[in-house]
């Protein structure tokens, strides 16, 4: 039994047929099997289980958001405006100890509500209790590469007592691949000012033996790097490379401060640097030089961050932000074009997860979708779908977002979520977390 | 009779009650007669024609965009990520050479429509066949400050006989206090670059002669300094100080470019800069020192420019652009806060306009509100409703608008605009224009 979407503007990312302006999408069990102009046969027409009317609707590949933490939802609009240290140290980590499993459980669905929501289909976490975050992530049914935050202030450790390497290898023993292998698991060092040098080589190590990729915050403010540079007469990024993290697939958020060597460094490893534009701007931390990063042919994917530090997880948003940011700060009209940024959502998203069938809406890739409202003012004149969509549109205009071939949010509507319950919960954990003691 | 918005959460912007966490609001014709904690009285009451229920919804004053072009709708998304001379001189401009009354007409309609949707009451435009807009502004009940575009290349001109001036003051004379007081009309040279001297001085004489306002554009461009300073050995600012353009009350748009000296100038004769983000990105020209202009007590106003260079009207975006881009440009997380953003688009906007009875929720202001929805994933939790509305929030959120106690759109729909036969009919002009010859 087929789904297809029918007489729709589509997005493919797909360079040999990039923009159809009346297309139609096949879609069998959890894959596409067919983009292009022409309607289905008439036998697979009869074989449709639904056909979904796709005028004044843009469909698109489903958004990847590369670096979240979606158990921070209790701390959205929590202490705005602070100084960077007073804001981490004073309000959000004495917080953040009070986590419980069932704080991670309520605040897993309605991050992963919004961003059903507003077109993600699949993102990148790290934070804790994360075996709660994929419990929800099997049961909602989005895609998800899910990673234990780990830290190591004392070089004297055991990795093999380490609690939290406890729970990143039973995270990677029972859910790596879970899922229909919707859940993929990595190691989440958490920065080099969190994690001593050795335990950095021995979690690349793990890396390694496992055959996990690495997910780890790279150079997100300059006193990261002024720290670094003072400690081991190193940026970041040599570090890291000296240290043998780099050799495992790394997702590298943020990447805002980083000179030639670096990026040279990042392209050699083939290191996929995650751009936060909204959470680099609201923190103060800097505008990475994506421009250069992309001259330097280094994958760049585009991550939302926690909603303590955006305080939202629309991708569009991001998208949007990615697209002029560069061209207002470095002064440049051309910059980062609209259709780089949205490749960074979605082609290069899927590059630096590793998802070799995301990304693009092509045959035999899987049926991850998202399909945009266009019957609203802002989308008037449409001319040019991609400016439209990354200049004009926002996460609200989605109407439609479908995960491996199933429909997750549509009008209003979600398949595997109680919205209004998540919500109330939300409210209520969120009073009692500020009282606990 | 009495409109009642009951048990709402309301950002009043006024500092003797910012917030009401559960607040009413009493409406008698065009005028606020209450807000505060206690619901009418039994007789009031009983003289409501409509109770409009707050639970699950935020309500601010209408947001007042003081910077566009609405007539420029047919060129959005058009001609995207280009260098700023070829789409200006090679793309733009020989298009807007072909607009016609009856483009304007519907342009401004789609405009208006965009902006009622997204919580936009108030408006100030730049454009030609202002008088055309103005019928617009009067039949669809929004408000705003208009102004014919002015420009003079060469010294040998008679004002008496400018054809652009003439339009100028036909608006002035037909529409100045028209529609209930719901248009103003100021005077808009529109650049240095784009005006001799001497012309800018006879507008200037020209607008003290009729009591009113000018607006103009202001160091939107290095380029645009630079050649000032070349030209007349002098920044923008202190130019138009020199030609006495500074002595009516000015809306100095952009202003991205500014000196220490010119800031002080700007707040000696009390020139209202309006910060334009979105566009200035975009369009390569570089990010405002809104701090500096802040700390200089400048009055900074909002706006969205036209959509060529936006390419949406949502003023929320342009709130949240505002807090977040002086922060992360330059390194400071705590730079414009939520709540200074905020009264740009809203106290500042009103000051900046010269209507002293709009930008803030309290008895004797004029009714011109907006309610947000806010029973959505993306405002839970709450906690900070001027956080949550300006970091989390976007037009899209907007679920009522009203302008001078009169609902002109709510839940998709509109009072006064029929949306679909605009909507087809821009498709149909735009289609048009890119014909015309």
């Amino acid at each position: 039994m087929y789904t297809w979407i029918k007489d729709a503007v589509i997005i493919t990312m797909d360079p040999e047929q990039p923009i159809l302006n009346s297309g139609h999408l096949l879609i069998a069990d959890q894959e596409i099997i067919y983009v292009g102009s022409d309607a289905p046969t008439p036998q697979q027409q009869e074989h449709c289980q639904r056909v979904i009317d796709g005028r004044k609707r843009l469909v698109l590949p489903g958004l990847i958001n590369a670096h979240t933490h979606i158990g921070m939802a209790p701390f959205r609009n929590f202490a705005s405006d602070l100084p960077l240290d007073v804001w981490l140290f004073e309000k959000l980590f004495p917080m953040e100890d009070k986590l419980t499993a069932e704080d991670i459980h309520w605040a897993s669905q309605l991050s992963i509500a919004e961003m059903l929501r507003t077109g993600t289909t699949t993102f990148a976490d790290m934070y804790m209790f994360s075996g709660t975050t994929a419990d929800v992530v099997a049961d909602t049914g989005i895609r998800a590469d899910l990673s234990r935050g780990l830290q190591c202030f004392d070089d004297d450790f055991d990795l093999a007592t380490d609690r939290r390497i406890q729970e990143a290898v039973a995270l990677l023993d029972n859910y790596h691949g879970a899922a229909d292998g919707r859940i993929t698991v990595r190691l989440a060092p958490h920065a080099v000012y969190t994690c001593r040098p050795r335990y950095l080589q021995e979690v690349a190590a793990l890396a390694k033996e496992r055959g996990v990729g690495i997910h780890i915050h790279l150079s997100e403010t300059a006193k990261e790097n002024a720290d670094c540079q003072a400690a081991f007469g190193k940026s970041p990024t040599e570090h890291l490379a000296d240290l043998g993290v780099l050799r495992q697939p790394t997702l590298a958020a943020h990447g805002v401060h980083l000179a030639d060597s670096d990026r040279q460094l990042l392209r050699e490893f083939g290191t996929a640097v995650v751009h936060n534009p909204g959470s680099n701007l609201k923190l103060g931390s800097g505008v990475a030089h994506v421009p250069a990063l992309l001259a330097s042919d280094v994958t760049v994917a585009l991550g939302t961050d926690g909603v303590a530090s955006n305080n939202n997880m629309d991708m569009l948003q991001e998208v949007y932000l990615a697209a002029v940011l560069s061209k207002g700060v470095f002064q440049d009209s051309v910059g980062v074009t609209a259709h780089q940024a949205l490749e960074m959502a979605t082609v290069a998203g899927a590059k630096a997860l590793g998802f070799p069938d995301l990304g693009q809406l092509r045959a035999g890739m899987k049926a991850d979708l998202v399909m945009v409202d266009l019957d609203q003012p802002h989308y008037y004149p449409l001319q040019d779908p991609v400016a439209a969509l990354v200049y004009a549109g926002q996460g609200s205009d989605v109407a439609l977002t479908m995960v491996d071939g199933r429909v997750l949010y549509e009008n209003g509507d979600y398949t595997t979520l109680d919205i209004d319950r998540i919500q109330w919960e939300i409210e209520r954990l969120t009073e009692d977390l500020f009282q606990r003691r």
